[in-house]
């Protein structure tokens, strides 16, 4: 077993040319807008002239409930990509870019782990293409956009209290949260209580990666709503102008980036929408773009299957006309003994039992993926201290749920840990088999989405949502806003709303705190607890170890 | 003459790969970074390869107080080095990154104009290849770094009253020029008034543009003041470790950035510090480089020759062991007609007199740039209503300066407009006449060196500064920083501090209303008049014509 770390198996690796890699898709040289040797956008016009072409098989990567045990389902969605390729078949991975705040606070690396890994790892975990920091500007634009024409004479009636619109910035700043702005007299505008959030939680965001192309997202931009009159009427970014601005400044973030697995396996990275006031899935372009080029793409989603897996399904697969072939839940020994119930300074000995107790979390994203018609099959992610008794128990658990487990060993060993899976993730993807259909029709009245989504997915009992939240849901019905998804945002750690809550509860409420309307990304947020959109920064951030070493490489960022 | 617009003749550049650019200085492909098929950026690895070369000769192109009818200071720059390659020299120029707030306000354009640019023009007037976005993000790494600090505990003793450091963000947004952070309660932090400022104010583009390579960017950056403690010792960025990281996020934005102009010849355009409470000039690195590479670079300096030559050589050159070889001088008739007391609406018919009534402000110009040593060129910049009469007045007036002026067309021409300029600044660049010297030395103490900038380049009788004032400057002194340059902030429309006052004014007082110390960048600013580190959006902003049109091109920019 390895004893390097990510950083320096990444920095090991032998990158080919972007070129080289964008050649295994048939991508011409020219349609690849390179960014230094290992990084490119793929082009506009050559995604455009995909259309007529048969798409490959869409594979997702989901995981039981995350536990600070770690699942790995980068790394399993890397690994699989990997394997795919190993045994001869044409496949592409496409994942999330990582946001650059939380590089400088807990943590860096969103590009998988050990021996499978998406490189270059230092790049993609900072400014990478520069995606993020073109919808800082496009967000923050529109910002500026709505004081100014305030502070100009304010000829659309904007309500100062009702401004919705914050500004982003990729950083964790915890003093941004909350602030008045204009202060210091005339020349500056007219005070009001505002605040900026992290970037990847902007609408912009969203928009980005739930739109077609370029029209699409000059559309989603202009329905994005900013502020209300005084009579409750919404003020869209189009009443501004400024959705041809913020167009512009999009226009080469909307173009997928490639880059390469560390086995020199096309992988696509794009986008990184929250996963809790948004959908948490890579762009739509890029799974369409990888798609029309492989004939497998294995993707993933953010969080556990609750709210990943069921917001791919309900939002992305529903508004892109995507259909997925197979759905891949990852769990680990580790995290499966801390469902059931065991402290995380105890998982290194064997306990058969506590694997076997938290098998139900395991069992219930099962059948709630099955619930869509989608095929499943558990990558186990191999950790150095599992027993072969733990894995047996797992396997044979999930013989139970009708559906087979398969060990995995990727992050020690790359592409050869996860022939098994790749060779049986293919043969269920190739047969055809997937039936998939989204949980609830469009037309379905919105709080019975929530309700749908909580009882079948979560297994509560009830949604609890006071009288306001009720009439707001009307109102948007009433308002033409009713046949939009729901996007949930709630605490990832269990089915229910108390992250202490592990394992499989049944008869919870779900109580919805507030619910927000996404005009331009086309969904309607329920928010369960609290919602964190700004982050802050730990009493020891990361940023301090962050540094060159003498031969320029980055160290500290993992 | 032409009646294309600047992005029309944009459009239609027969641009080459930038690789073939980088060829013809000789920088092997595989140490240029691609940013698409026309932008690239220089290795650091290239650049420090350089070392033994000889330098060639270095050529500023400045001017006279810029007014309303424009003056084509990085036309003429692009001009120049078109022209001095047409006939048969090796040359670059090196120019300044724009801004990307500005674009959705007032103006765009930062690349030249007509038949003298530099493409691709809608990139670098948009994101380019990131290098604001990276300053803008270690800018506010640092910022969220001091509230986290104050928030976890304040070890270091940071007066919340008297943090210094601010924020940025490339927009031109007046609503955060001043404001109160962390409201909202005990989670956010110590509520504390602040502001933002536009990222080309930001001490770190300063440091960023002075810098000899990453080692000294990171002192720098380290030296910077944040804050200071009730006693009023300051805090370092270095006393926050703060500096590392920042070196990290900036590591790509410190390789200059390779384009080419319409007729195929290198420029570099790299950095862009404000020219008031910074030194306005293009990065130290990227002229460095140029220098190896080419026989001939020419560069530029913002803003008239009072403040963008004077900084240029009393704070770039002197601190980066540079030597100007000649200086341009740029001049158009209307620009002296308004300087002769001639208002805009009447520039056009023929007017002699005027012409030669504002030539004083450009004698004065003539004479202070010989002060430090540089023989010097004027290069009479055509405008299509310039008359023989007019352009043989100021021919006159520059003979009687013991200098010439020369009649440039490169806005209608390209480079068959500037073969006599770049024939005629080759040979004197050539002579070896120059005997650059800088103003002062470097122990003159700080108020003399204020002294000596008011009276010898503005020709002011005094300069007019409170105690308070004196006995900051004298503080610093004591502190170890009395050996800095000084960077004046002042209007730029006038010799004076009074930006109506045209034309050559002599006997008027300088009053310096703040000093401030930019620690990391080294160098005093000393603000004379109000000084704008946030601009604001205009009534009708130009974001609201900024779209793409059906061919996916960039409408509205310019």
């Amino acid at each position: 077993m390895s004893h390097k770390s990510d950083i320096e198996i990444a920095r090991e690796a032998n990158k080919k040319p972007i070129q080289e890699i964008g050649a295994r898709l048939e991508i011409p040289s020219e349609s690849l807008l390179p960014y230094g040797h290992d990084k490119a956008k793929v082009s506009q016009d050559f995604i455009g002239s995909l259309g007529g072409r048969k798409d490959g098989k869409l594979i997702l990567v989901t995981a039981i409930n995350p536990t600070p045990a770690g699942e790995g389902k980068t790394t399993t969605t890397v690994g699989l990509g990997d394997g795919l390729n190993r045994i001869g078949k044409k496949a592409a991975i496409c994942i999330r870019e990582a946001s650059l705040g939380p590089c400088f606070g807990m943590k860096g690396g969103a590009a998988g782990g050990g021996y499978a890994q998406v490189v270059p790892m230092e790049e993609m975990n900072l400014h990478f293409t520069g995606d993020f920091h073109a919808i800082t500007s496009a967000h923050n634009l529109l910002s500026a956009l709505i004081d100014n024409h305030i502070y100009w004479g304010n000829e659309l009636g904007i309500d100062e209290r009702r401004v919705t619109w914050r500004r982003v910035v990729d950083m964790n700043d915890r003093a941004l949260r909350d602030m008045v702005t204009s202060l210091g007299g005339v020349a500056n505008g007219f005070p009001r209580q505002t605040g900026f959030d992290i970037t990847v939680a902007s609408e912009v965001m969203a928009c980005l990666c739930l739109a077609n192309d370029l029209g699409d997202l000059q559309r989603r931009l202009g329905n994005i709503i900013v502020a209300y009159t005084r009579t409750r009427d919404p003020i869209y970014a189009r009443d501004l102008k400024a959705d041809g601005a913020m167009t512009v400044l999009l226009k080469d973030a909307m173009q997928p980036n490639l880059v390469q697995t560390l086995e020199n396996n096309p992988a696509f990275v794009h986008g990184g929408p929250f996963a809790n006031i948004a959908h948490g899935c890579n762009s739509v372009i890029a799974t369409k773009t990888a798609l029309k080029l492989a004939d497998y793409v294995v993707t993933e989603a953010g969080f556990g299957a609750d709210l990943g897996a069921e917001k791919f399904m309900n939002i992305k697969c529903r508004k892109a006309g995507l259909s997925p072939d197979a759905v891949v839940i990852v769990a680990t020994i580790r995290a499966l003994k801390m469902n059931g119930g065991v402290a995380r300074k105890d998982l290194g000995p064997e306990n058969v039992e506590a694997v076997q107790a938290g098998c139900p979390n395991l069992g219930r994203h099962i059948a709630n993926v099955k619930s869509f018609g989608v095929p499943v099959v558990v990558a186990i992610n191999h950790f150095v201290t599992d027993t072969e008794a733990e894995v047996d128990a797992v396997k044979a658990f999930v013989e139970t749920q009708g559906a087979e487990a398969i060990l995995c060993r990727h992050w020690e060993l790359g592409s050869e840990g996860t022939e098994e899976l790749a060779t049986r993730v293919a043969e269920i993807a190739d047969s055809g088999v997937s039936q998939f259909a989204p949980l609830y029709e469009d037309d379905m009245p919105l709080f019975e989405k929530i309700e749908t989504i909580a009882k079948r997915i979560y297994h509560a009992s009830e949604v609890l949502a006071d009288k306001k939240i009720r009439d707001q849901l009307r109102q948007w019905e009433e308002q033409g806003y009713g046949t939009l998804p729901v996007c949930m945002a709630k605490t990832q750690y269990s089915f229910s709303t108390d992250p202490n809550l592990r394992g499989a509860p049944t008869g919870h409420g779900v109580p919805i705190r507030e619910v927000r309307l996404s005009a331009g990304a086309g969904f309607i947020v329920a928010i369960c607890g609290e919602i964190m959109t700004m982050p802050g920064l730990p009493r020891v951030p990361a940023a301090e170890a962050i540094m060159l070493n003498d031969a320029g490489d980055v160290e500290g960022l993992f």
